[in-house]
């Protein structure tokens, strides 16, 4: 017999769940989209309604009986248990653990299906296809409105005791006074340097100084804002950039000591501002890391398709 | 042909080397040392020396042609390339890399050398016979004069791309106005939390306060007085072994979110402060860890008889 020659990624999201199907070169050969957030707490039902979005993307692919399995990439979805518990932007997970992986793989007939969260897709994606492909340790950090990350150890997704590994976002990276993050804790990697953050550090720096910014002009500063403002050359948001970078930089240097990676590789909404945070990210990173790695870990962004990476991330976990 | 059943392990240290045969159960069938500190930068004269006193100590041993391999904890060893590089502490090696293992092997007419740093060849004996016996996720901090890290994950100790992986004694524990560490950089948890930071605490605390103490009478403060002062209830002292458990528990927060270890494993001098470490670390860490790891991460004590450790987290690479 032949090995199934396709797999399914889905990307599981607060708003939409991305659908496709995928050839061992990464290629989507079909793809779709549903809503996640039209089922308030109800769990099954959405996994009934994903099963069956699932099905209709295999079989508009025509390749029905050749799927392998199924990957998945959710918030707080755990490689382990194949559980999504406890996900604040998931309705119908936000108070309670779905077993997620057991129900969509029952709703499909029994084809197998693999989660795991969605900064450990990414870093199997980026391995598989992408940017870090014939990496054997690196450092997956996304940029979205959280800081995730995926740590890969000889090849490895490292998941831990729990399968929790990997939660850099929430690691300290201001000591003294630090804002307070989502999570609760003080001074978070993520509270300074996902997209939320960098809006946050625009807007209290516009209130504790008097320098004149186009972003005084903006309602509701978002990271687009503050991305745009720097583009027009706005020096206040070239500021915010530097200190993101910055922040980011030092944060790697305490990482590298972890687990001495060939790469750090960036992705997400608040990495396409590449132009602005990489020279500070870099020369900080190097100034604080530790002399053996000085000007020998690289940062790299993610070379994969924006629309298809997170349905690639997500499929990778299926071979 | 029946496997061979026992192993030398070394421990290499600045002043002396510790050499043992050493069985599957982790006994210690004989064991000798020698200095290491009087064959100045020669370090073929120390690898032929230290090659002599292998031979003798499987000689007095009785296990002569029964001896599967050599096992060598060293400073700045690398478990890729067996070498020994820019050891400060290590004459014949602090200005050049050595290929200690090659040359070793060679000296012990082609028995197996493996090599790797004290602090992981320390995990690896944790594991193979001590506190760790049965765990897959854990990460090692040896607190000695230095503060050094063995990180396992899923039962296999993390070299990284380079092998030098788990430098976590050169992470930021203070990120403001932090102390300039030997290694140059500032706020290291070593620069805090080794027998070296300890006693700096407490002359720097000495000296920008009034506090009567007992340490006043004491030249040349070492961690050593630091506990004793701590033992007849010195405030002072023991305000010492609180900060530097509570810096010891922040700093764990950051390093569970990384590989989500199932314990944290202290070993060396520091750690027999026990008694007035535990409690403000265990504190520290369970306020500062993201909520899904609290109360649930392990902080353990080696269990291994100080005398044999190092010989047995060397010997336990030779397996």
């Amino acid at each position: 017999m032949v090995d199934k020659q396709y797999v399914v990624g889905i990307d599981v999201g607060g708003q939409t769940s991305k659908i496709g199907v995928v050839d061992t070169r990464g290629d989507v050969l079909y793809q779709t989209v549903i809503r996640s957030d039209i089922y308030g707490d109800d769990a099954e039902a959405f996994l009934a309604a994903l099963a069956d979005a699932v099905k209709d993307c295999i079989k508009a692919s025509g390749k029905e009986g050749e799927i392998r399995g199924v990957g998945v990439g959710a918030p707080n979805g755990n490689y382990y248990t194949g559980e999504v518990a406890y996900a604040p932007n998931l309705a119908w997970a936000s108070k309670k653990s779905v077993k997620f992986a057991k129900i969509l793989s029952k709703n499909l007939d029994g084809i197998p299906v693999t989660l795991t969260n969605d900064a450990n897709a990414a870093a199997m994606g980026e391995m598989t296809y992408g940017a870090a492909r014939g990496m054997k340790n690196f450092i997956m950090i996304t940029l979205g409105t959280g800081v995730g990350s995926g740590i890969v150890i000889d090849g490895n997704v490292v998941y831990g005791h729990d399968g929790f590994a990997g939660e850099l976002g929430h690691t300290t990276v201001v000591r003294h006074n630090g804002r307070t993050c989502g999570c609760g804790r003080q001074g978070c990697l993520e509270a300074y340097c996902s997209a939320i953050g960098v809006a946050r550090t625009a807007r209290e720096w516009l209130e504790h100084s008097d320098e004149p910014s186009l972003l005084r002009e903006v309602e509701n500063i978002t990271s687009k804002d503050v991305y745009e403002a720097a583009r027009e050359g706005d020096k206040l948001a070239l500021s915010v950039f530097e200190y993101t970078g910055t922040l980011l930089g030092r944060s790697f240097a305490d990482f590298i000591a972890f687990s001495a990676p060939e790469a750090i590789v960036l992705f997400g909404g608040l990495a396409r501002s590449k132009e602005f945070l990489y020279e500070p990210m870099l020369k900080a990173m190097n100034e604080s890391v530790l002399k053996l790695w000085r000007d020998k870990v690289k940062i790299i962004f993610s070379s994969l398709k924006e629309s298809d990476a997170a349905i690639l991330g997500a499929s990778a976990l299926a071979w």
